[in-house]
């Protein structure tokens, strides 16, 4: 499709049918196009937990607030940041000449380690990035999505097996729609979040 | 642009025309499409400051240790969350039936009030959604794109003049390429960053 055409479709869907089901085919198309997002370093914080049998669907929304579009989508996608993800850098720059491993491997490790609350930041920011790619991506593929931070964090984290390097950072629900088009939420104008140079005295509303 | 296609040609750009000024016209244009990005509870934590008078633009380098593209790009969008975005929803559900602000504040209230760490993961992961559709929609604009994280976050916030509600979460370069498209940095593998309901025993990677 095109861009400003997913733009103009794209909701964050709560109803489902629950009786279609994603292919494994059309999961990895989707996630070959997730991970082409960027990353901080190129450190691919992003990790995705696809939660699509009904025991587990039924065991998640325990989890999320009983949020009913957790069963009634083909699949939810628990889209974590792994917070150690700059230890993955040695290997990820392993097919770089040896200066830029000399250059970098040093900078990324001094840039990450034993600062926790950067390591939280950053995959929180990286799987975020992911996660918009991941919505636009499923539009694109006729899909409806929908992002939701109402779960509670140490009941996924057990649910889905998460050790103390992995953090989940929000669930997408991605299924076919059903039910109308709902109008799209209020936005702020762009005059209320966008500042041109700095902030004239008032700030920022 | 076909959505494949700005996925296929996006990449991290750091070589960009000096001389080569972004319109008001396309900033706009832009930031319309931006905030159609999801938001938790819709509160739009995202705020942006364009920074893209010379002047600024040097001063903002030397707080985002002196890379070069700050002051080539046409313009660096400092992507910016809002701490205590969930203050504005009032005013975002103002429009809504009364039994849905009578639900939703009170909700708001309980999900974001005293919790910082909340606040600021919030703020990251919905500037972060925002920042990933800017860089989508400027790729389908002509434009090059490149996010970075190096900068000092004080200096920063002092420069734009951000007052202590907001934080700065990520710079956007934006500009019009020079150069050669430069080979996507290596990925790591779907099968190594999905996992398919619970982990296998071995967990994420």
């Amino acid at each position: 499709m095109q861009f400003d055409a997913i733009l103009a479709a794209r909701r964050s869907v709560k109803m489902y049918d629950e009786n279609y089901g994603i292919s494994d085919a059309d999961l990895k198309t989707l996630f070959e196009n997730v991970i082409l997002s960027p990353s901080s370093f190129n450190l691919q914080h992003w990790r995705f937990v696809v939660v699509r049998s009904a025991e587990q669907k039924a065991a998640l929304r325990k989890v999320a607030y009983n949020q009913e579009q957790v069963t009634s989508a083909s699949v939810t996608v628990v889209v974590c940041g792994k917070l150690t993800g700059y230890e993955d850098a040695p290997r990820i720059y392993s097919d770089t000449p040896q200066s830029v491993q000399e250059t970098m491997l040093p900078m990324i490790e001094g840039f990450y380690a034993d600062k926790p609350q950067m390591q939280r930041d950053e995959a929180i920011r990286s799987a975020s990035l992911a996660a918009m790619t991941l919505m636009l991506a499923a539009e694109d593929m006729g899909y409806a999505t929908g992002p939701m931070i109402g779960f509670d964090a140490d009941g996924v984290a057990k649910l889905i097996g998460l050790d103390e390097h992995h953090i989940p950072v929000m669930l997408v629900v991605l299924g076919k729609q059903v039910g109308d088009i709902r109008p799209r939420a209020t936005r702020l104008p762009v005059s209320d979040v966008v500042r041109l140079e700095t902030m004239d005295g008032a700030g920022l509303a």
